[in-house]
């Protein structure tokens, strides 16, 4: 099949690259062009602009940054709704507000086009192999032309419903999950190390018995080792993330009050000057609090 | 060796009779003496009182409900503390505040006795099984002795420092990392469930990715299943591990926002009428904050 | 001084007629025209648009019900903006959020214009008898110029900084204490109320001891008496002032853990299908959460 | 009437003046015999114990630092319970946990004696004016007889009812509101404070509109004027309420989650190093969750 790619980061790269393997045309563009090249070199065609990608394929991806950058690359004066084919499938990766979502849902509609939100989970290492865990939720005819596309990243495919905006709800809730297990744990490593135990030990407990998933055990290993220099993502994108979940329940009426306390975690780490930091980090704000240090 | 065990509820007598499978002479006590009447046909030997079981042992073990049950069976009357040899050890798998077992550390060290913590996780058929996870704390000395007995029963044995309090507050931090998961999955599962989505297919993504622990699939199944009536443990039991782990935060002043939203949440479940069922069912006080059913 | 006044709602109509009492010429818009028609009988003169009224004067006042109607007021096609003279003051009355408020700093300065901030407190009755506080910032300059105005509706004038943004801060704060001190009562009576004692009883003492503001008084008294249905203003005003100061915490990484509490009440009761009724409904959700009633 | 009062603190002490200078007879008693002097002085009578002043009044009052001090006066050797007439009263000013308080009217009642609670709101220099508010609950006709005494040092005596752990629980409930307002403007404070605005200036505010209560102005004063250093009351102390209160709502089965905030800022601030200081300290910990100085 014919597929763009709009969005080159280090996801979006691994991500099209797969399909490139997977023996699809792959059409991409990305605002630095050099993040293009190798996949040119591979066979790819870069394109000047989102309409550019988007007038070629039957199906465009897109995983951007945040809600701005997926508005401008979708609705701006070169996006992708401009070009895209009545009938042809635009996959949306990027992490967005449920408001966001509802904007791509409604406006490519109005275009006669059709919105597919493909959320994944994973890190692009995880991508590169083909193993990335696709959440992903619109109509049903969408979803069965897109599988074998989203097969070729994800070792597991996950079809959440037929309003692409309950993938994104998924998806910040995924994301939830993690800092809600790290403040979880902070509080956790906080006391007993106060109270004179190696937080080491205590992750070892953890990870040894009944709380042994990776969102333990990679967040964990983080925290104990006081790892928050190499930022898988900073103290920011938490705070980004925290804010659309909420923003999400404040929509559907549904109070989060540990999605509260981790945002005010988030919002303390960034006071205290670990705003560009791994947001493990926050850690050191249950430590602070306990007077450790 | 010869080793007594007190106490004989389901946990209690699962860990004794593998101590008695083990080839250890086994003597043992219990209020209700029928519990013990399968484990006197397979060899052991039954005492009148905790007092009666510690004279005859050089370790003793006791698993019992609360704080004052145990104070009860070891500084009462006919308690543990009155008849344990000098040197002697018991080795106690409730849980228990920091309180109590400082009480239990010193008051043995007063009669020349020596105390060991050794908390278990798990439910009973696991310790039927010889698969707990044994979490203990103590000398070296007695650790050592103490090791082949809790392999008997866990097929894990983490030593977590010498002073025994500090099993206490690891298993106590554990059982709160069960509470504060399903707080979690709660949130996440209420706003799902309001925004048009099932819980069972988030439950799926979750442990199908990155939240596949034990502790997300055992409790995560019952919340979505609503299956809150046959309590493995009920939320009365919950909000006493919570008022004990948030004592333990007092004790060394250490802040636990978590704990706190945890704890009104049990206590909002007692108001509500469901004192006696699983502690899982705090997903309704979620749900009905969100305006659910 | 020839004043304008944008917004002629409850307590837009009192302070604009405080003004013309007070014996300044008055130039009045509003939507809904018949709003203006008793200060017209009493020589004001009614223009069609924003941007009409702007024309004719020194200085306008908007008094809006909140971001996008005070947005379209002053930037709008028949905006203030694009009318008012270089130098003349818009003087903005509505409780807006810190990045509105930027929003129209910024934007007449880009115009040559000068705004300025005077949020008021108090409700409609003491408005019309000038009996409002006014809390101002803005430029020195016109804050002195402003003042003889203000002093026709306020009995005092708070002068909060020289940066609009600030009084607009403080006005988000002084709404902030109002909810915060619903749900510390909320919570004072839900417990004395489970305990036996008459709320009646315990609003009694707090008025008659150290508790005896207004803020005390006016809404524990709505709440003891469950007053919920002829609201001074409803639920879901509530949560739009807590979700702008919510985010002015945010802005300034200034975690507000008070005010995530008083949101999730806010939403609960949303859910609870009290959206329309007096915001003091909260202690519905303090009483449901007790198991009261 | 001959009245016996136990625990000469500076409010005791106080309270006990005001008793005899109403014309009553006095039999005292205190730990350290020279804070009795001054009483002796103008016509008291120093006895050696509790008990001793228990045997020569019809009503004895009471007021001592915390439970434990209180049950020693009450219940221990030379306690008020051994010596009590039947039908005599005792009236204890103490803040009490609502355990004590239960123990304290049982225990009498076992003994045929009569138990009120007599709390009391404000400080030293309100009690040698006889200005205190007294908040007290007991049997009707208890509470007749005791009227007269409690009017030698209280301006306005409340009667929250007739189970005398119903003014234990009045009295927890206040000392929260001042916990509680205090934590609600130290988030004020210091999100103002980051934003450029002189907290005194928002005090000013805050106190000239309409949150002028003494519970406002008293405590945001020593705030804004980092008054820490000469404690009222400290640290300590409002964690030793906040628990009482929390436990009270406990028990009540009443969440309570702005009293778990406040909880949580005072563990913080004792492992910051201000146990001692004065509580209003805990905008200290607002502060540096926002990173202020």
């Amino acid at each position: 099949m014919k597929v763009g790619f709009v969005g080159l980061g280090a996801m979006g790269h691994a991500m099209a690259e797969r399909l490139l393997k997977g023996g699809h045309e792959l059409v991409v563009t990305n605002r630095t062009r050099a993040k293009a090249d190798d996949l040119v070199a591979q066979g790819a065609v870069f394109a000047e602009t989102p309409a550019d990608v988007a007038r070629q394929v039957e199906v465009v991806f897109s995983m951007l940054f945040d809600d701005a950058s997926t508005e401008e690359a979708v609705f701006g004066e070169h996006g992708i709704a401009t070009a895209l084919a009545p009938g042809a499938i635009h996959a949306c990766s990027s992490t967005l507000s449920l408001e966001q979502a509802r904007r791509l849902r409604d406006g490519h509609a109005e275009h006669g086009q059709v919105y597919v939100s493909a959320n994944v989970l994973g890190r692009p290492p995880a991508a590169k192999a083909g193993e990335l865990f696709v959440v992903t939720a619109g109509a049903d005819e969408a979803l069965k032309r897109l599988r074998p596309l989203l097969e070729c990243f994800g070792s597991k495919i996950f079809e959440v419903g037929q309003d692409p905006v309950q993938a994104n709800l998924a998806k910040l809730s995924l994301n939830f999950m993690i800092y809600s297990t790290i403040e979880q744990m902070a509080e956790v490593f906080a006391l007993n190390e106060k109270a004179g135990t190696d937080p080491h030990k205590i992750f070892e407990i953890m990870t040894g018995s009944f709380y042994n998933a990776p969102v333990h055990k990679n967040y964990g290993k983080l925290m104990v080792d006081h790892k928050y220099d190499h930022p898988g993502a900073p103290v920011t994108l938490g705070l980004k993330d925290m804010e659309m979940f909420l923003k999400a329940g404040g929509e559907h009426a549904v109070p989060l009050p540990y999605a509260s306390v981790v945002r005010d975690r988030l919002l303390s780490a960034i006071s205290t000057g670990d705003a560009e930091r791994d947001f493990v980090v926050l850690l050191e704000r249950a430590r602070q609090d306990s007077g450790l240090k």
